[in-house]
């Protein structure tokens, strides 16, 4: 049996890009190094759509996180969190333990906060430094519309501050057009790599709040790393194999074209979700995004054992609902190097588990709608 | 020409780790992931040699050094730093951030501390909550008497902090038998892998201060670790694939034998030692340490232009000094997965570059003395 992976992160690794990490490891402050990181730096620069330095942490996502709160707000300062799932949770997490004033803007799993929301919480909160929020909140497939709460967030003093790290790569996101003060995202989902790696970006406006606020911690100082990268380097050992490996993936985005990838995630998402409907599933976020496709678990099947059958059987990774949700969603990642095809073979052996624990549908129909929509739009 | 990495960090890997490297990437929360975090973490445990918990955290070992800080002492209070180098610094600079009344106990570059120095500063300083030292001051290539340390701070309430990055796996050190209360290494160094992990492991004596003192941070706050640890899991998505890779080193490690892995180190750092005296060279550190050997960078000779010739030439790639020692020290790795055969050849490009550049040395003696050493210890 084939073993696919289809889990919302980490997700499947081009070859060449695993290949270069079985390579011999070399000094991490040699010139090719060097060279290696800016090159890495400016396509980040790329995907992020931005014209500000990107840094390069040696760590998961939640570090860039922390490096988002830390950097930018004193003990006691007001945050607005606008929170739709375990992400924003995540972010609530990291708030608190900085001791944080937070605004919270909350909605149910599977919802979306609104532009609206957001406005009325800073109108009510002009004292706010920073909105936290979420690209893609993959606990729930929610997207928000990061084009709309720039425009509200920059009328205001405050920075908006993104949690990208399933989102970037995979859903259209314009750092420097849009207004994203903060943008974090991590190397095991769109960008193509294993986890280990999280990257961060703040606008000039971030880096005027970042210089006025006293530093709150040492490794995920970024105004070291800003110091580090202007000489191409890093100020801790880096992961160096890593950021090498980074670098095989990052061309690979360079010559897909940021704006064709995050095509091929809309196209693949949208024919997913007719795939899924047409198996009268239901997809279970309100505004769905690209990265991932969360699919209702229908009544009368048991979701968690659904998903071993299928990886047992079939060989695919998809994941459970988290917490409260497990046993209620499926989670299918199409993210990074993931296409039609792949997402395809998913959809089959979904139809076929669901066929086989006795829940009523039309053999193929899903699969048929998949490829209608992905072939005509429709 | 084939080149050989010589410097303390990174190192050299061992070609079934890199393979490992190169596997198709996994979920990181499925059973198999839990096994192979499980079978690490117990590993890691008999390399500390402590009965107690070993950590896997996400990031350099400057992170693992931030996580000794953090997590055991709150603002204010009173910590002795040790400091014989840069990484003792590197503990200055991470106590300075989190605004830890320090009392330095500190000798010129090249020198140790010594355990007398230590007790008559905890004696002045009863009030001392942590001590924090280096294991291998790889900047110099001192060691420490860490066991003496031990002993004069198990009499006082004081804590034992030890960076053992480039120590552990290369030296002798006894968590739990020498009353090292906090130890953090790094994967890069002779644990034989790529940068990226770090790792941490806490004495009872130190839980009980961990537990009363305030989080001072998120991502590096090990009581969450510890929490998820007893699960077999992480709190954040961790570098899974290295992670893999770190269980096939240290198997190696453990087939090795944590005693014949330091016996290895001691003998070849005492072979290393009388070929770089036979070659009319000096060992710049006053108590050498096993894991690298650092040789004082004879007067007439341009200490930086010799590596670079003997990289160029030779493959060789050895480590400059760094900072104000740039230029006047060598620094020669032999943590890990080297062995005797290949810091041979390591003396054998030094002693060729040496004569090239008109350097008065007698051909063979450096290698011949360090095969004689070797072979009868003296």
């Amino acid at each position: 049996m084939k073993p696919r992976l289809f889990t919302p992160g980490p997700t499947t690794v081009p070859e060449e890009t695993l290949l270069e990490l079985a390579r011999p490891v070399t000094y991490h402050r040699a010139a090719e190094a060097k060279a290696i990181l800016a090159e890495v730096s400016e396509d980040l620069k790329y995907v992020f759509q931005t014209a500000q330095p990107v840094f390069t942490l040696t760590c998961s996502g939640t570090g860039a996180m922390e490096a988002a709160v830390s950097n930018t707000l004193a003990a006691g300062e007001k945050a607005i969190l606008c929170t739709a799932g375990r992400w924003g949770e995540r972010w609530r997490g990291i708030l608190k333990a900085f001791a944080t004033n937070i605004v919270p803007v909350e909605v149910p799993y599977g919802k979306a906060v609104t532009a609206d929301m957001l406005a009325k919480a800073l109108a009510d909160n002009p004292d706010t430094k920073v909105v936290f929020t979420t690209l893609s909140e993959t606990s729930t497939g929610v997207g928000h519309d990061l084009e709309a709460f720039g425009k509200v967030v920059a009328k205001t003093d405050a920075l908006l501050a993104v949690d990208g790290i399933s989102g970037v790569g995979a859903m259209e996101c314009r750092m420097d057009a849009w207004g994203l003060d903060v943008v974090v995202t991590g190397s095991q989902k769109a960008l193509m790599m294993p986890p280990g790696l999280a990257f961060i970006g703040a606008s000039e406006k971030a880096w005027k709040k970042i210089d006025a606020t006293a530093p709150r911690g040492f490794y995920l100082d970024i105004r070291r790393y800003k110091k580090s990268l202007a000489e191409s380097d890093t100020p801790f050992t880096p992961g160096n194999t890593l950021i090498k490996a980074q670098r095989a993936s990052l061309k690979r985005i360079r010559a897909e074209g940021i704006e064709n990838l995050w095509a091929r995630h809309n196209r693949i998402a949208a024919a997913c979700r007719a795939g899924v409907e047409a198996m009268g599933l239901k997809v279970y976020a309100e505004r769905p995004n690209s990265a991932l496709t969360v699919i209702a678990v229908p009544q009368g099947v048991d979701g968690t054992a659904t998903l071993k059958a299928l990886e047992k059987k079939y060989g695919y990774k998809l994941a459970d609902g988290q917490d409260t949700l497990k046993g209620h969603i499926w989670r299918l990642s199409h993210m990074g190097y993931t296409d039609s095809f792949d997402v395809l073979g998913a959809l089959s052996a979904l139809e076929l588990v669901l066929l086989e624990s006795g829940f009523k549908l039309e053999a193929g129909a899903g699969v048929a709608a998949f490829q209608k929509t992905y072939a005509t739009g429709k």
